[in-house]
């Protein structure tokens, strides 16, 4: 060890330091990084200590939380890697706030778990939600299932506890909902990947929790006829609508197989819905298939039981596994306009079809907030070959998408693997703002250095 | 005129020039400010052009909206009064995205009428909502009556188009619910006030529109009493709950007397509270009486009329006017976590009353986001009079407000009336932080000198 992290390590507790190398690779094994010290810091004055000692020595801190991330933002490349874990005890819970305080180290399901005890419910919501930790959520600004009622992280999000990168300590973590006191810098935090500081706690919203559950599958003619019983639903049963999933005939097959379960319609596309309500109420159900019959959306099953309900959701859920009978693919986080999805998936699948013959896309994701998955396989490419070819399918999809009015970066932020991307959503006069904020913040540049702004 | 102005104008057409003096007063009539050259450009591209000249000459500008702000945010010091009046175009409605894209002189009432009129709810309602302007409630972060269901203007915003201070336009307003791509610089224009760059349009968010509404007015024991009722009926409700006001005895002494209608209940605390819901409900009424009768809170009333409602909302909205006769007040626009209102009222009462003999104080608001309207009247003091006092007053309101958790400012901004007072409520470190940016995105400091951040 260099002499600079060995007197790093001297100041803290032993139990503080890890030899832990697992935490080095990301969770989808696409990059090993390397680091001087792996630490574990048990409170927030330890990360205070750590950022002090490295903003002097210019040592380089990449922070992480359950390592769930996609994008390799929390994969060093040297220096310190800061493991939040630890910092794990929900503080506080507030009922009468509807607002829970948690440090960065809690694991999202935990936190769900606790809003229950209290009555309460946290509804970010996502595959990982049993590893991830809240402080990764707010620095990549997660979405995830809830996003169509409940908004991303940020918008989850009363108060933040950062360690700036000097070690100096900035506190907010009063359920405010109104609070109008010059630059909101909490939100420059919130989707920065660790490039800024250090979130340590978060002060959370919580909502009621759900007292009555109806889940519709529903087969329609188009991505339009889709987008039209999204308007209708949203309309009539307003924030009640939850989830909102759309699945391609061709990603239905598969999970069909898959999972040995016919599928609930015969249609080219396919809706998955529903709506939950903090009341109890016997007759939502039928409200939701009288309104869906009235408006000519008879294609449709509603469940009669939570295993129905089950059973219709694993066919969602499952697509991912079934698809990868397939062989490799290359996957996008991509979100559109709503009125431009039936768009912009005519438009790209011809023009992928056209490039690579014989590719394959399955085509679902989360339509009531825009986002799609959107995986496309080359066929006879092995899982190592994969990667040769995708920038040539990006190129296409990513061109497609921003004709659209879209992103190329929804929910899983950019991180080392869209870097170069950057400034294809985002103008020069903004990436050079942003790199001024950057020094702003991060003077010294320590802070997760190789990740979100390109060089 | 100066010759740098006499140049500017040469360049606009006659019609962006505008004589209107009133323009350099705000509503409260507090502040006139002067200004060199009073301009109303007619689009954006005219907007690039001011700002381009203004940056090259090291000239100071002004953004003006409405011009309804209570901090005198928009009073100009000397320069370009940049009045965005004329930029009052909705530019596109989106049913399939729930999306409307105003420019940012549209007047807030006629952004709500055409969301009415697509069949939607654009759900931001102030006082001021027929004169006040969409860039202005943006650029202050607007709250007003329904942040406890739909948040603040912050929360509304899905997209922005902003002319940084060189010109240069930063343009995003696609209707995307996800996108992380790099730091949110949108939200440091929300609440900026003007002085990081001009907000040209927005696109913003929009709802189901509701078709179900009751009103229910409480008489209460205690504030601790009114919160339970507010945890209660958000528990059971959900997000149907759209107001929960609180009303002092004393508050609903004046407005009783001067709307000339008995008060609804006899109780020391009142709760004015409505639910609204997209859907068409005929029981939503009775419901709610059971829930309040099952949970001992008897002494309130269910509006059986619109008429019965109209009434019960008279007297929540004239505390205001009623409130006059008591002479000059120093008001207060501050939030607390709702747990702590309870505490503030008490200690903040006693410590008032303590300094100032005599004191009378009427207190109301909206509970269920936390802010609290805190009006304190000096008797015999008259209107010129009052301002010797505002010091000491809320110093005071202040200490108690911060000890409490607490914001000294909600929903009003900070403008030229509490720039000093910024420090109290962020660190040395945050403010230092905000100088950085605000030198990062206006680096000759052209805009709106003199507002929201301390010299």
């Amino acid at each position: 060890m260099h002499t600079p992290y060995r007197r790093l390590a001297a100041l803290l507790a032993p139990d503080e330091i890890s030899d832990n190398a697992a935490l080095l690779t990301d969770q989808r094994r696409r990059y090993t990084g390397r680091a001087d010290l792996l630490l574990q810091p048990r409170d927030t004055e330890s990360v205070r200590k750590i950022m002090r000692f490295c903003f002097e020595r210019r040592l380089p801190v990449t922070p992480q939380g359950g390592n769930t991330g996609l994008c390799g933002a929390a994969v060093p490349q040297g220096g310190v890697l800061l493991n939040l874990g630890r910092l794990n005890r929900i503080r506080s819970v507030s009922t009468a706030d509807n607002a829970l305080t948690a440090e960065a180290g809690c694991i999202l399901q935990n936190v769900q778990d606790a809003a229950a005890a209290s009555g309460r419910l946290f509804p970010l919501s996502l595959a990982s939600e049993g590893s991830c930790q809240i402080g990764g959520n707010i620095a990549c600004n997660a979405g995830g299932l809830n996003v169509l009622r409940y908004g991303t992280m940020r918008d989850l999000v009363m108060g933040l506890e950062v360690v700036l990168p000097d070690g100096e300590l900035v506190s907010h973590l009063a359920p405010l909902h109104k609070n109008t006191t010059g630059y909101d810098l909490r939100q420059l935090f919130i989707g920065s990947e660790g490039t800024l500081g250090v979130i340590t706690a978060a002060t959370l919203k919580l909502f009621p929790l759900p007292q009555t559950r109806e889940t519709v599958w529903a087969g329609v003619g188009s991505i339009a006829q889709a987008v039209e019983l999204l308007a209708l639903v949203k309309s009539r049963f307003g924030e009640r609508l939850v989830s909102f999933e759309l699945v391609g005939r061709y990603a239905l097959e598969l999970s069909s197989a898959f999972c040995r379960a016919a599928p609930p319609a015969d249609a080219p596309w396919h809706v998955l819905l529903e709506l939950t309500d903090s009341e109890s109420r016997a007759d939502l159900g039928g409200l939701l298939a009288e309104c869906l019959l009235e408006n000519g959306f008879d294609n449709s099953v509603l469940a009669q039981s939570e295993t129905e309900r089950r059973t219709l959701w694993a066919l969602r859920e499952n697509i991912s596994a079934a698809q990868r009978g397939l062989g490799a693919s290359i996957k996008h986080d991509i979100a559109l306009p709503i009125a431009r999805v039936a768009e912009f998936v005519k438009r790209c699948g011809a023009a992928l079809q056209a490039a690579f013959d014989g590719i394959r896309i399955v085509v679902f994701g989360h339509l009531g907030d825009g986002s799609l998955h959107y995986n496309t396989f080359l066929p006879g490419v092995s899982d190592n070959g994969v990667y040769a070819f995708e920038n040539a399918v990006n190129d296409i999809v990513y061109a497609h998408v921003l004709a659209c009015g879209g992103t190329i970066a929804a929910e899983h932020g950019i991180g080392q693997v869209k870097r170069h991307r950057l400034s294809q959503v985002r103008s020069a006069a903004e990436i050079a703002l942003m790199k001024a904020v950057k020094t702003a913040f991060d003077p010294h540049g320590i802070m997760n250095p190789g990740k979100l702004l390109p060089d």
